[in-house]
This record gives C-alpha cells, structure tokens and sequence, in this order.
C-alpha cells in the first residue's frame, strides 16, 4: 500500500480530493496548515473529515504566514470582498501553494511516501498563479532536485484530480465518493461553528456548484 | 534602492550573505525561521547580527517543522553524530531549503521584492540536496509561475554568493565586511547562552574554516 500526503484545507475540494486518494488505495496521510487565516472553522472541518474518512493520520502543521500579512485571508486590515473583481483577488495569499506543497514534501520524505495530492483548480481559481498547471509541473521537477528520494532516481508525482473540473464536476464526483459536504467549509469568514457566510466569493462559487449540479445545497449557513 | 529578503539562521554563512547584501545597497528584509530547531541560539544570534547590521527589518516566523520529524536537528530521538558519513547527513531537515525559500519568496511579494538571498553553500553540504545550483535554478523558475510578479512578467533573483566557496573564503570575505563572527552561532547542540559544544559536524567545518583562512577563531565554546 503506497503513502500519500493529502494537503486537506477542511473545503470542499480538498475533501474530494481525500476521497478520491483514499479510493484509489493509497495508505492516506492528510495535512493542514494552519497558517493565521482567518477561517478558522476550516481547520476544525479537516479534523471531522479526516476521521470520518478514516485516514491514517492527520496533522495540524502551525506556520506564522499571518505574520507577513498581505492577504485578505491574512490580515485583518484588509477586507474580504462580496465580488471577485479582474485579476488576481487579494484573497490570493503569497506563495501559499508553494509553501503548503514544501511542507507537504517535507513530509512525504519523512514517511517514504512519492505521491502527494492537492484540490488546486484552474477554472475556478484561474486568477491565482499557483493553481495552474505550469506551476504544479514546475514543483514536480522541484521536487526531484530538493530531495533524498528523487537525487537518489524515485520520482514524485504531485496529483492534481480537480484542476480542469468545474465546480459542479467536483461536487458530483464528491456525491459520487460518498463526501459528506455538509462537514466542510468553504467561506472566507466562516463563524466558529462553521457556519458560512453566504456572500462571499467562496460562498457564491460553491452554491453556483451545487445549482449546477443539480444537488440540494448541504452547506451550514448563518 | 531594491529591496532584498535575506534568509538569516543565525550561523555563520547567513551573517555573511546579509553583509554582502548590504553591501551592494539593498534594503534588507532578513528572515528567521523558527522551525523548532535544537539549536535556539540560533534565533538570538539571527536578532543580535540583523540589529547589529542595521537591517531594515528583521522577522522571525514561526513553522511547525519539528513536529514532522525526520531530522536530527528538530527530533530529540535522533543524535547529532559527531562525525559525518558518508551520504546525506541525519542533520539534513527533509525540504527544509524549499520551505524557508517558500516564505522568502511570500514575503518578497507581499514586499515588492524580487531579490532573494541565501546562504547555501555546495561545497561544505555537498551531502544536502538543496543545496545544489540546480536545485536554486528549479526554486527561480518556480518562482516566476508562483507568483502574481512573475505572471506579470517580473524577475525573481535567488541570489546565492557563497555556494562555491569553500569556508575559509567565506570567512575571509565576512571579515572583509567586518562581520563579527562571535556573534554568530553554528553549533548544532549551542547551549542557550549559544556556546558551541566544539565537537559536531557544524563546530568541526567552522573551526577549520577559521583555521585554513589564517584567521583567530572568536567563537565561544563552552
């Protein structure tokens, strides 16, 4: 049974991303950061999804990227929008996915494992650099330079299942999977019980999703 | 004046580069990580040498890395040898240099900084995979499709002035910039004071670096 280290935000695509990784067979090992964002609540939704999907382990990784500030999922000066403009949004936080893929690396040198797994998307998310594929390929050659495994020949391969899905497709494969949404949260400004907020980016996309997909809409609103 | 971020352990061959990059004019932003290593010291070196160079600013981010294992240097259940084998050391921490870039790299955009600097070097830690030149080389084209600067078509710079030189050459060019070199801590085992214990991989390098470069060693053992 291979191991893989799933980066698990406690969202919904991270959520479907486990599920796939774990139906695939390999021996799962999920990973959150917790990083000062402001949706606290997602961390909380990792733990219920880790254990209701049974996965080998999960850890809660604290990394002070608060501290740099410049997001608004970071900082408290700045706001969460109501509508994504042009551009990359200032929900974007600094090299996130490359940090959360190092720290991912990380462990999957610890634990011998090759294959790591992340929900980034390039449709949904097309204003932020590090959710296409150009970037994930350019980590995966990374990788092969940064670490024992690969100077030693085993390759790493960085699986990115949701990158060309719709959101609606990512719902279905989750309902497919048996992804119980109801416990993930996907909101900017989450309150502590989890409860979304209903207007934010976050919230729109992932309600847009459900209607898409023709789904009743499970998520916890306040 | 370009704004720099500047990785600084603490040790010996940061302290240097800092120097270097005040020297060709850059605003310095150093950055210390506390990734839950033994050495602590280390920290309070980092703090003393930035304020002693007069660093724009100086901050310390706290990372969980000690929680994954893996590394003499963060696991209490892993010895520090005190003689080095061959291959890649037990002190090697998995990832460590794609982590620390990771979040130089975040906080350079959250600055507008293009510029980053680190210490590596190829020649003493020929042993640690991120090290390497190619490995630097991956890390900066990774930056240019990380990042929000890089999809606008703007450069990142992983400066690396000491990688081929041997210890004694960078202590000579550390002197040169009137580096005080007992300020600055290598030992993997300092006590808190950050007194070497003398006897480890990193203590052994550094005393025959001072040494071969002809120079009165000022570090303070205990």
């Amino acid at each position: 049974m291979s191991k893989a280290v799933i980066l698990l935000s406690g969202g919904l695509d991270s959520a479907t991303v486990l599920a796939q990784a774990m139906e695939q067979g390999f021996e799962c090992h999920a990973l959150s950061l917790d990083y000062g964002q402001r949706h606290k609540a997602e961390l909380a939704a990792a733990k219920d999804i880790a254990a209701s999907l049974q996965v080998r382990e999960h850890r809660i990784i604290h990394i002070g990227l608060g501290d740099m500030g410049g997001s608004a999922l970071t900082d408290d000066a700045i706001a969460v929008p109501e509508h994504a403009g042009s551009g990359i949004p200032v929900t974007y936080v600094p090299a996130r996915n490359t940090v959360f893929l190092s720290l991912a690396l990380g462990w999957a040198e610890v634990l011998g494992a090759l294959d790591l797994f992340i929900g980034v998307n390039a449709v949904d998310y097309s204003g932020y650099p590090d959710c296409r594929p150009e970037f994930i390929a350019a980590f995966e050659e990374l990788a092969q330079l940064a670490t024992k495994a690969g100077v030693e020949g085993r390759r790493f391969e960085i699986h990115t299942p949701l990158i060309h899905l719709s959101k609606a497709e990512i719902i279905r494969e989750g309902v497919r999977l048996g992804v119980d949404y109801s416990r993930t949260v996907s909101c900017y400004q989450a309150d502590d019980a989890g409860r979304a907020c209903g207007v934010c980016d976050a919230c729109r996309l992932r309600a847009d999703g459900f209607r898409s997909a023709g789904i009743p809409d499970p998520t916890r609103y306040r």
